[in-house]
């Protein structure tokens, strides 16, 4: 990586072995040090420049010793060992120093609103100003270095290994019906506009029908989701087709793709990866993306509580898929004063401790008789010290409160020390069988697609369709890493009046608006599947950053914001009128006028 | 690439090797011959299956005659020996057949607008519309597959032999200062809009202060430049820049890159390119693109008529730059009387033909003396049959005439049958030295840019930033290949108040709008400088392609339409309300209003 340049090695990579030779170094100065030392810097790590002392070498002595932090020079000299007991162990090139011959000032720094070491810690939003200089730290050299890395691999397997073809599909698109999160992009052409795709679904389809069979991309996507934590408005997936595949096929093939390209110094994964039906990850863990590193998992007590006198816990019982559930905490003397459980226990769960000799500390404890304590304590594997969890009501509300809980304790406890998560397993999972069609929220009779309209139904579910749709499982999957989902992907519908039925006499959609595809289909379509896998939350979740923002060269800030150049920005409305539009400006009384 | 897929082997694979083996293969229907054989086809190639024709194999053989073409089938059956007298040597599998055991029908395909073979032509528009059939031709899958590991072998080089760091920049930034070319995307903030940046320029130059040291991206960027012929309004990049790197450096990595990534198939391509400057691109060719795969250089020929009595020739001479410049062209008879000639010649050419016992025939030739004639042949080398283009005039007018008409006459002798430039070769040449400011058109006196405002003085030209600005040459390359200009790139100004200086005191712009990029200069940028060369006509030239839109998947018309799903296409005010736009229609007398 010194090729065709000024240097001939990099600061990081100078050991005892290099003792003797002359090289040229480039980087910038990290700090001076003693009147003695100047410590530089580059991608690969930091060396010790030492300044001769001799008179003759005054001149370069007082061009070093003028240098600012973090300008940019070019060193030469002679790689020596480090006289005995001044080698640094903690610094990869301790062993060394550079006894400086020459030197050229690239550029002199000004003075830096922050300082260039790992352990100052800035405000994000000075981060995000100066994201050049914060992506000098060792971390985002590390992390972008590691994504471009895994990139690479990525593509080397998909291409090389599997003969995948490499496609660009437009971002330049038609809006998706219903495609409320998609921005829009005015053309020169009166009222027109393109669309910026959330995903190049309909592209990847056609290129099946094209005869491409593998396709994948490194998509560009966009969502216009307005102000939410941690989402981008342009993210990156890894998007793969390929034709004549099952699902099992897509599923070992991301499998391969992940351990061919995992980062070696993150240790190998195992494959195949655990799979596990949506009804089980609802059913043990209360939600579709279990993170399957820790257990407490969600336990059914309904038969415990089957002849309750118990009121609120008989009502929940007779009310359609009504429950008793109930998750165990380990060492409730821990978590049980917190502010989360006060906050929301009252309402929503039944608490119940089990204390040092035994016995139940709860409000219920008086309501319980000893058969249904010792059947309590029998199932749920109470042990002293535990804390039990317990929610009534519909499955559907019960499930999810307690997969959340699940997740608050284990963090509780994590911030008081107790080891739940390993935080350098890497737990893969894949979620299948899912319901293929969910009810509307706001129109429960109507439905609508629980991924998107193009999943093929399960073979062994398709004529179901027909007759009772809302029971109909699809052939898509999920892959979930340490309960984040991180992709998802299905087997699609290849045949037109399958997917017309669909669109039109189950989800009531105007098949119109995806005429060519309806045609595509008609037109020799083969069987076909795919995958997109999510890559900033992949890297993220890899290198351990708290946020996708770590893992993104210039990230826009919680509010779409490009904090650097302050983006987006005013557009002149004579620069709009090529595009027939003109802004809306809002009114103090909340309407909104014309300028 | 038939790991995890319905199919054994790829039907092109196969030969005679495989006889005996019992293979699956999937694919579409080709067509149907003599009652017996289907041919069937994938991305690979066709093969000839034979359809059994017992009793015992009735179902099977009507499940076979019925099929429409491209419908799309798995065959499992015996590759077999064909029978001797029956082999197609035109075909990679013509030794071979399958014997038919199994068929399963994927898909049965409806009637098509246009048959998937190579000889039947289509109009672009039905090509477009149904672009999803197009790509199925053999030509359009060789494009796409060469243009996916071109692409992969450029990564190869980049990322593996030589460290660049692959990062993805936005696309979603700010408005370039004058960026008249860029789409706009409105933001839920009144008034605020995204730009869709041509180039990532700003960004590559901020990673290189940001120390990533060597960047790379396939970038994808976006020009509104309306109905263009051959323009895409996104089209791809490849994008380079290092740290620590001089011209020189830039170039030979460029010149490793596509040694190192060039299609086998193409033949090897040598190294070092030829490197020209910009001043003798101009004086030899009239344009800083040559196309150096044939000669017909420009010649001056001011000297012969220094004293000359002919007025349109001496008034041309006494004008500043004054010039009298010819090309040389053989066998006139072949093109003296095309439309061309007629066309453009009168006004601005003076034609003389060389008769075959060397005379003239020319409306000039009673004016030029037997001395100037002489001259004038031996001088140009002309010889009986040749012609002699002449023009008069200021050099910038005159080069860039006799370099169009340079290229006309090579396209007018080729359409006639004659070989002037190997369709097989490839040239490929650098220009440098380029100026690095011209005089804007409308105002002669002001400066601009004559690339971006980011390049860097040569070095020996620096001081005359601050005396002579119009005489200062630039380090910028361009990278031309068989005349058209594949590439661009220069070394950029690292330092701050040089980069100010360019912008304020040269070019008269609002340095605020880049105090983002001046500011990072200013905190240790290093030297830096970099490249993007444009990958979509970089394929197009190596396959041969007519346009652009024949390596692209999913290409746009030339008025920026994608005629496949009738983008852009109307949002309803609705849908725009978030964005706080609304469209502007035009009225019948040529004003606008809203609706």
């Amino acid at each position: 990586s010194s090729s065709l340049s000024f240097r001939s090695h990099t600061c990081g990579e100078l050991t005892a072995h290099h003792v003797g030779e002359r090289v040229s170094l480039c980087g910038w100065v990290q700090y001076l040090r003693q009147d003695m030392f100047v410590i530089l810097r580059d991608f690969s790590g930091l060396i010790q420049v030492l300044i001769p002392q001799e008179e003759s070498a005054s001149h370069l002595k007082s061009v070093l010793f003028d240098l600012t932090v973090e300008s940019v020079i070019k060193v030469t000299g002679t790689v020596r060992q480090r006289p005995a007991g001044q080698e640094n162990k903690r610094m990869p090139t301790g062993e060394v120093e550079i006894l400086a011959e020459s030197v050229e000032v690239f550029n002199v720094c000004r003075t830096l609103p922050f300082e260039i070491k790992d352990f100052v810690k800035k405000s994000e939003s000075l981060r995000m100003q100066y994201r050049y200089l914060d992506l000098r730290s060792s971390q985002m050299q590390k992390n972008l270095r590691l994504r471009s890395q895994l990139v690479m691999k990525m593509r080397e397997y998909l291409c090389n290994v599997h003969g995948f073809v490499d496609v660009e599909t437009p971002t330049l698109f038609k809006r998706t019906p219903g495609g409320a999160k998609e921005f829009v992009v005015p053309s020169r052409e009166p009222g027109r506009f393109y669309s910026l795709p959330q995903s190049p679904q309909q592209f990847k389809q056609l290129l099946m029908v094209a005869g491409i069979d593998r396709y994948f991309q490194m998509a560009r996507c966009y969502r216009d989701e307005g102000s939410r934590p941690d989402r981008q408005p342009e993210f990156t997936q890894v998007d793969i087709e390929m034709s004549f595949v099952d699902q099992a096929g897509i599923m070992s093939l991301v499998e391969g793709l992940l351990q061919y390209s995992w980062p070696a110094e993150k240790g190998p994964i195992k494959v195949p990866f655990q799979t596990m039906t949506y009804e089980e990850a609802m059913r043990d863990y209360g939600v579709d993306k279990p993170d399957t590193r820790f257990s407490m998992k969600l336990m059914d007590l309904s038969e415990v509580f089957l002849s309750t006198e118990i009121n609120f816990l008989r009502s929940a019982l007779s009310q359609p898929e009504g429950s008793v559930q109930a998750i165990r905490v380990p060492m409730y003397f821990l978590i049980v004063c917190s502010f989360f459980m006060c906050m929301i226990c009252p309402k929503e769960l039944s608490v119940v401790l089990v204390n040092e000799d035994g016995t139940l500390k709860s409000v219920l404890k008086k309501l319980l008789s000893v058969s249904v304590t010792d059947e309590l304590l029998q199932r749920t594997g109470a042990e002293p010290g535990d804390l039990l969890l317990i929610a009534a009501g519909s499955l559907h509300t019960v499930r999810p409160l307690l997969g959340n809980v699940r997740l608050l304790c284990a963090e509780l406890l994590e911030s008081r020390g107790v080891s739940v998560r390993d935080p350098s397993a890497f737990r893969f999972l894949w979620v299948v069988d899912f319901p293929l069609f969910l009810s509307k929220e706001e129109e429960p009779e109507q439905l609508e697609s629980a991924h998107h309209p193009f999943t093929a139904a399960l073979p062994e579910d398709t004529q179901l369709l027909y007759t009772e749709p809302h029971k109909v499982r699809g052939q898509h999957y999920d892959l979930v890493l340490n309960g984040c989902e991180i992709g998802g992907g299905s087997i699609r519908i290849h045949n037109a009046s399958e997917q017309l039925y669909v669109l039109k006499n189950i989800l009531k959609e105007d098949p119109s608006l995806l005429s060519h595809l309806l045609e595509a289909l008609d037109s020799g379509a083969p069987p076909h599947g795919g995958i997109a896998l999510g890559f900033d939350r992949l890297v993220s979740i890899i290198v351990g950053a708290p946020s996708i923002r770590d893992v993104i060269a210039f990230p826009k800030s919680f509010r779409g914001q490009d904090l650097m150049s302050c983006a987006p920005d005013f557009v002149s409305e004579e620069e709009l009128k090529s595009y027939h539009i003109s802004v809306k400006w809002p009114t103090e009384r909340g309407g909104e006028e014309e300028k």
